[in-house]
């Protein structure tokens, strides 16, 4: 189907979606899961042919997520069945005030619209994604990357039957077709059809919609995460919250890529580091991480000595970027000149320090002894994410299905004017 | 000074404005309304230049908005006394919980950092804008109309004084000197520096902001705004708000500029409206209202004929674009296809209609026998406005203090991991 005919589909039906029960919402959310297994065998028979062309292309690892089987259809329908528990977000009754005898002014929680989404590679975004917009009472555009959309297809396609299934427009939830270029930059440019763009991928995708889109766009996930350990911080725990925030999954946003270490006490501290994040890793046959040692820090411990673009990159790999500062405001000013504003923490027993840390670091998440891992819709207690948001406007860090709303102010007079 | 080293000043002040406490930000605003009464003579010097600059050169009606005398300075300062007594917006917990034990995750309101304000020329909203940016924690980059530069240059320079007075970083408030283009396209380009870019204006400044900017950015103000009057409306209570939506003030955005009337009452309502707007009003020796009908309406009164442009014009003036419909589905139609999304009433005592027009029009404000003149911060209590917002992220509608704010996530564990 032609990208702007669905733009326009997807409008029309997001006009009645706003006034769905939840029953109604959940009922679908329930068939969308049932129809996703009830085509399993469709639904692999697209990926094989997705796999064996993508197969040289991409890398294996992009081949891995790629990839699609039985357990991981269901992995994606219970995660349907789990958005079918959340809380509506429609409705809610976000302030009310009666400014005037008789003039009701109620502020009420109603969905955004239209909301696009492009990604890239990974099949169970396809469906995340619907059920979330369909949740939030939203229709969607989603745009796949090229080497999935024959899996992508076969996955909204039955989304699709069970949003029917429900008696509700299929047309709440759309694949876009055309994976060229040009259909994104169409996503991007109409606002008479799109209210909100969220792109989750790499930097260039997400700086191309900065750039180009009209529309207003929230972007998603780039995480140069730092962790400051303090001259008064525990190093017991820090050496904890380092080798988590870095070592527990290193290709998402919210893992640490650089740490600063206070210089007095970073004769003590690196070595533990050194012990914990190498040493240990090779003895129990696990990946090392790859220091890469500023000046001080290379004097104190083995490494890779750190280029000027190792405090600026987004490793999302066995790799930390190691800096000494001279105590917290050194640590201050290196986090507000070189974070991506996702998440950051600090180390440390003072309270003084954590409190002048947490007010001048302005990143979405603020950690004081705690893993920077934590910043996710589910362990916030959102229940869910569409993403986490890096910048300021309308969300800012886990995106739950509140973000997903707007809200209009309905106000009932009985013939008031001013 | 150089627009970018501004920026960059602006910057570098809002790092320390989230920590002011209400007090500090207090005795700066009173500061600054005690340096503006304190230098009446010298801003109004500074006026007469820029009036007798643009005499001739602008229109009478814009002149007037130029203008600045004691008693409007005298009001300046009084506004920004009233914003001294406004709730402080930074620090409040928006949301609290315990995901795991001892981790604890605060949302709480934070200042968005540098805001940049585009407007035309009225004098009054540069100081209006300082003292509500300030309020909410953030530093402004101002830039006014080339016309009213010296104006607003003398009221900025009182300003800043009153602010360092108060022991505050002056460049808290910054006023662009350059008013050429390119300044407004360094202030739309700037996401290192400019956090949120307000433009307040006509159509052809807002529509630039939309497709240049790279800064995220808030449209205010355009108001195609509709009353739809419904078969079960009351018809006097209809008049009455038709006449305070299109006359009280017809030159600003929440005024009405199309008028939709049900088909069954045409005959017997717009000849009260005729009466109404037109014959009553010369009676008076006032200006009377431009009816534009369309031709069942042309069919019932006199008036103009009008054009299909007039229903997708905002007229700020004595005219007033009336369609007859057939019901409350097609007033929806129309409100849907033609609405600026900022504000829209239904005149109806039948409790159904006016439920389907709120739950179908999505505008900013959805009326029920109430004035769209409602729409302003005041008046929703919220104590000011900045602007008008006619989107839907982050603010919609009034945007008072609070949607000057961000939040961030502070949280605190004792050496959680995940």
């Amino acid at each position: 189907m032609d990208t702007r005919e669905m733009m326009k589909a997807a409008k029309k039906a997001s006009r009645q979606m706003g006034m769905l029960t939840t029953e109604q919402k959940n009922l679908a959310l329930t068939k969308m899961a049932d129809a996703l297994i009830a085509n399993v065998d469709k639904i692999i028979a697209a990926n094989d042919e997705d796999m064996a062309a993508a197969k040289g292309v991409i890398s294996d690892v992009m081949l891995d997520r790629l990839m699609i089987n039985k357990d991981r259809i269901e992995s994606m329908a219970a995660g349907i069945r789990d958005v079918v528990k959340l809380p509506d977000p429609v409705g809610r009754i976000l302030d009310e005030n009666e400014p005037k005898p008789g003039l009701k002014v109620k502020k009420v929680s109603v969905p955004i619209g239209v909301i696009a989404i492009i990604y890239e590679s990974r099949p169970n975004v396809t469906a995340d994604a619907a059920a979330l917009t369909l949740k939030s009472g939203n229709a969607c555009v989603l745009r796949g990357g090229k080497e999935a959309y024959r899996t992508a297809r076969a996955i909204a396609d039955v989304l699709r039957e069970g949003v029917g299934a429900a008696g509700i427009d299929k047309d709440a939830i759309n694949l876009v077709d055309d994976t060229s270029r040009e259909s994104a930059n169409l996503l991007m440019t109409s606002p008479e059809y799109i209210d909100l763009l969220i792109p989750r991928g790499g930097a260039g995708l997400i700086n191309a919609c900065v750039k180009n889109a009209t529309v207003p766009c929230i972007a998603t996930g780039t995480g140069i995460c730092h962790v400051y350990v303090d001259k008064a911080a525990d190093l017991e725990k820090a050496v904890k919250i380092v080798e988590n925030a870095k070592t527990s999954r290193p290709s998402v946003c919210n893992a640490e890529e650089v740490l600063l270490v206070d210089k007095a006490i970073a004769g003590e501290f690196l070595p533990m580091i050194k012990a914990t994040l190498v040493d240990k890793r090779i003895a129990n046959g696990q990946e090392p991480v790859e220091l890469r040692l500023d000046e001080i820090a290379a004097g104190i411990i083995e490494g890779t000595p750190a280029g000027e673009k190792d405090f600026d990159t987004e490793f999302l790999d066995y790799i930390l970027a190691v800096k000494c500062v001279d105590g917290v405001e050194e640590a201050i000013d290196h986090v507000q000149t070189h974070s991506t504003g996702h998440s950051d923490a600090i180390i440390t027993e003072d309270e003084a320090a954590a409190g002048r840390f947490t007010a001048m670091i302005d990143s979405a998440a603020v950690y004081v002894n705690a893993s920077t891992r934590f910043t996710d819709g589910g362990e916030f207690g959102l229940g869910c994410e569409i993403g986490i948001s890096t910048q300021k406007l309308h969300a800012r860090g886990p995106m739950g299905l509140c973000e997903m709303n707007t809200h209009k102010y309905i106000v009932t007079g009985n013939g008031n004017i001013r």
